[in-house]
C-alpha cells in the first residue's frame, strides 16, 4: 500500500509553525497573544492553499472543511502553547490534520477529512475553551468572567485585541462527522521507556481534586507542651502520609496522585500553625477505581485527629473519557501494519480536547513518544521518524474508517 | 515576716504602663515606636520618683541604679511588646523590678536592688537587642543592617526617630552585681494545668533550627507514572513523618518540636513539585538531648530517598542556658514559704533576656501562670493574686540573697 502523507511537507509546515513565538528550541504562544494570532492566520492560509474552506471563529477556533463528499472525519488539535513550552504540544496534531486533509484531497481518497484547530486547550483563560465552545458547553457568563492566568487580562479584552470580538462563535456541525481523531505527544515516558513508537489511547483519565484542611490552634512553639498542642502542620503530615500509604497499597497500576501544593499558616518557625492545607489530585482512567479511592480518601480524612479537625472539599472533578472502540481498532490495525510490535494501548494521563469531543461523537487519540518524557518545557521534543510514523499511522486509520470496504 | 512590696502600687503601675499603646485588653508597643518610647520615658520618671538614678541609653535600655550600698542585684525585663500582644509579657517583670527596688529603698532593707528595662526582647529588629548590647554582644555592623521585621524600617532610622541616636550605648557594670533576676508570665499552661501559682526556672531551652529541602524533578502530574516520578512533596511528607515518629519515640519528656513552615515549588496542583522545604525547630533544656536528637535528625535526613535527595541546613542554634543554683534555691525557699505546695521547678520553653545575662552573671527566673496558656495575643492575662504573689516571692528571694545571714 502506498504512503498517504508527504513527510517533507509535513516537517516543513511543523518547522514553519514553530517560528511563531519561537523561544529557544520551543515556543511561547499563549492564547490570543499576537504570536498566537499570527500562527492562526497562517494556519487559515495553509488550509486554504490546501483546498479547504477554512474559517476562524469568534473564540479562535479554525475549521477547515474539505470540499469532498462521503463519510467525514475531523482531525486536529490546538495551536496555543503553555508559557515557554514545547514546539509540538498541540501544534503537531494540528499539522497532522492539515497534512492528512491535504493528502486526501490531493490523492482523491474516498471520504472527507476536515482539519480543526482549537483555541486555549492550555487553559490560559479556561480549560478547553475552544472545543467546549464548539460543542455548546461554553456560555457567555464564563467568557465575561475569564481572565488570563498569567497576566490577569480579561478574555473579553483579549478577544477584542485579537480581532475576534466581531466574529461569530461557530457550533461544530456534529452530525456531519463519523468521528474525531487527535494526535499528540505523549508528555510522559511510557513509550520511550518501553522502546515503543506509538500509543493508542484507551481513554483520558478522570481527575478528582481535593483541598484538605487541618484546623489546629496557633500557639507558642516553645512554651506549649507536645501533649497540649494542636499542631495543624503535624496533623497534615500524618494525614498526607496515611493517604499516600493507602494509595500506594490500593490504587490501580495506572493511578497517579500528586500533592502539588501545601500551605501552612502563619508559616513562622516559632509558631505552632493553626491551619495547614494541601491540594491532592488523583487521576485514573477507570471510573470504578476513582470512586473507590475517593471513598477511601474521605474516610481516612474523617478519621484524622484527634487533635486537629480535618475538612475535605472536592475542588474539581472530571470523569474519565473512553475512546471509541472502532477508532481504537482502526488505529491499532494501522499501527500493527506500520510499526509491528512497536505500539501499545495506554491511557492518557493528561487532558485533551478529545475528551470534550468524545461527548458528542466517537473520538480517538494517538500518542508519539516524548524524548525523556519532557512536557510543558521548551526542551520538549520528539524524533522526526516518530513524528512521520505517527502522521502516516493516523492517515492510514482515517483511510480505513472512511473506506471500510476497500 | 512582713510583706516587702506594696500590692496596690504594683498593680496601679502595671495598669498605667498598659495604657501606652493600649490595644483592647492588651498592648501594641513595638520597639522604638512612639508608644514604646513614651512608655520608656514614663519608666525613667517612675524610677526617678522612686529614688533610683535612672538613665535611658542609646539602644533604649534603662538602668535605674539604687543609691544603697552593699551587695547588689539587678531585677527587670523588657517593656516592648509583640504586635497587638499581651499587657504583661515583659512589662510585668519590669514593674516587679521597679516595685522591689522602690520597696527596698523605702524600707531600708540591706543591699541594693537596681531595676533594668531591656529593649527589643521581642526581636522586632534583632533578638535580645538591648540585653546583648549591655553585655557587649552587639556590634555596630548588626545595628547598621537590622530592620523592623514588620515595617522594614532600618534600625538606624528608628533610633534617630526615637531620639536615641545621640545617646551612648551603655555597658552593664557586670562586676557590681551578685546576680540577675527576671519574672515573666509562663506563656504556656503547665502551671495552670497543674493548679500551681509559681514556676522556678531550671534553665532556658536551647533552640536548634533546620531548613530541610527535598530536591525532585518537576513534571506533569498526569503523564508521569508513580514509578518514574521524583516528587519532592511526597518525599517531604515521608521524611517529615519519619522525623516526627522518631522524635515522638525518642525525645525527652520536655522536648518540643515544630514544623512551622512548609513550601512546595511550583505549588500547582497539576505539576509534580521539584522542590519542597520545611523548617523544623527543636527545643530542650538539656544539651545532651539536643545533641542526640540533632544527630538522629541528620541521619534520618541523609537516609531519605531514594527518589529525592534531601539536604539539611542548620539555620539557628542557641544552647540551653542553666539558671544559677543559688538563685534557684533562693526562689524555691521564698516560694515554699509564700505558696507551700503551689510551685514547681520547670524549664522555660521560650527565650528570655535572662539567657543573655546568664553568660555574664548568675541569673534566675520566676514564672507566674498564663490564663489558658495564651501568649503573644492581646487576650493574654494572669490573675491579680498570682501577679502579687509572684512579685512578693521575687522580693523575698532578693532579701535572702542580699542579706543571707539574717
Amino acid at each position: 500500500m502506498d504512503a498517504i502523507i508527504n513527510p517533507q511537507r509535513l516537517m516543513a509546515d511543523l518547522h514553519e509553525l514553530a517560528e511563531f513565538g519561537r523561544h529557544l528550541t520551543g515556543v511561547h504562544r499563549p492564547t490570543f497573544t499576537p504570536q498566537d494570532m499570527a500562527a492562526r492566520r497562517w494556519l487559515v492560509a495553509r488550509m486554504t492553499a490546501a483546498g479547504l474552506a477554512a474559517e476562524l471563529d469568534g473564540i479562535g477556533n479554525i475549521l477547515g472543511r474539505s470540499p469532498a463528499s462521503g463519510p467525514r472525519l475531523l482531525v486536529g488539535s490546538h495551536s496555543d502553547s503553555q508559557n515557554h513550552a514545547g514546539w509540538l504540544d498541540g501544534a503537531m496534531g494540528v499539522i497532522f490534520g492539515l497534512e492528512i486533509a491535504r493528502s486526501f484531497l490531493e490523492k482523491g481518497l474516498p471520504g472527507a477529512v476536515d482539519c480543526v484547530v482549537w483555541s486555549d486547550e492550555e487553559a490560559h483563560f479556561a480549560s478547553f475553551l475552544g472545543s467546549r465552545s464548539a460543542v455548546g458547553q461554553l456560555d457567555e457568563s464564563e467568557i465575561a468572567e475569564a481572565r488570563d492566568a498569567t497576566t490577569g487580562l480579561p478574555l473579553i479584552t483579549a478577544l477584542e485585541r485579537a480581532g475576534l470580538a466581531e466574529l461569530p462563535r461557530q457550533r461544530l456541525p456534529v452530525g456531519d462527522y463519523i468521528g474525531y481523531l487527535e494526535a499528540h505527544i505523549e508528555q510522559g515516558a511510557t513509550l520511550e521507556d518501553n522502546g515503543l513508537a506509538l500509543g493508542i489511547v484507551t481513554g483520558i483519565v478522570g481527575i478528582y481534586q481535593y483541598r484538605i484542611t487541618l484546623h489546629g490552634e496557633r500557639n507558642h512553639a516553645g512554651t506549649t507542651s507536645m501533649a497540649r498542642r494542636r499542631d495543624a502542620s503535624r496533623a497534615l503530615i500524618a494525614l498526607a502520609a496515611r493517604i499516600d500509604a493507602h494509595l500506594s497499597a490500593h490504587a490501580a497500576s495506572d493511578t497517579v496522585w500528586t500533592i502539588g501544593s501545601i500551605r501552612v499558616e502563619p508559616g513562622q518557625v516559632s509558631i505552632i500553625p493553626d491551619l495547614a492545607e494541601m491540594h491532592l489530585q488523583l487521576r485514573d482512567v477507570d471510573p470504578a477505581v476513582l470512586d473507590r479511592l475517593d471513598a477511601d480518601i474521605r474516610r481516612i480524612t474523617v478519621e484524622a485527629g484527634p487533635t486537629c479537625r480535618a475538612t475535605l472539599e472536592m475542588t474539581a472533578r472530571t470523569e474519565p473519557s473512553i475512546m471509541a472502540e472502532p477508532l481504537r481498532n482502526a488505529l491499532a490495525t494501522a499501527a500493527g501494519r506500520l510499526a509491528p510490535g512497536g505500539w501499545t494501548m495506554m491511557p492518557s494521563g493528561a487532558g485533551h480536547d478529545a475528551q470534550i469531543l468524545a461527548g458528542v461523537m466517537p473520538a480517538g487519540m494517538l500518542f508519539v513518544p516524548s524524548i525523556g518524557g519532557i512536557s510543558h518545557h521548551w526542551t520538549e521534543d520528539t524524533a522526526e521518524t516518530d513524528i512521520i510514523l505517527g502522521c502516516e499511522t493516523l492517515a492510514e486509520a482515517c483511510r480505513s474508517l472512511l473506506d471500510p470496504n476497500r
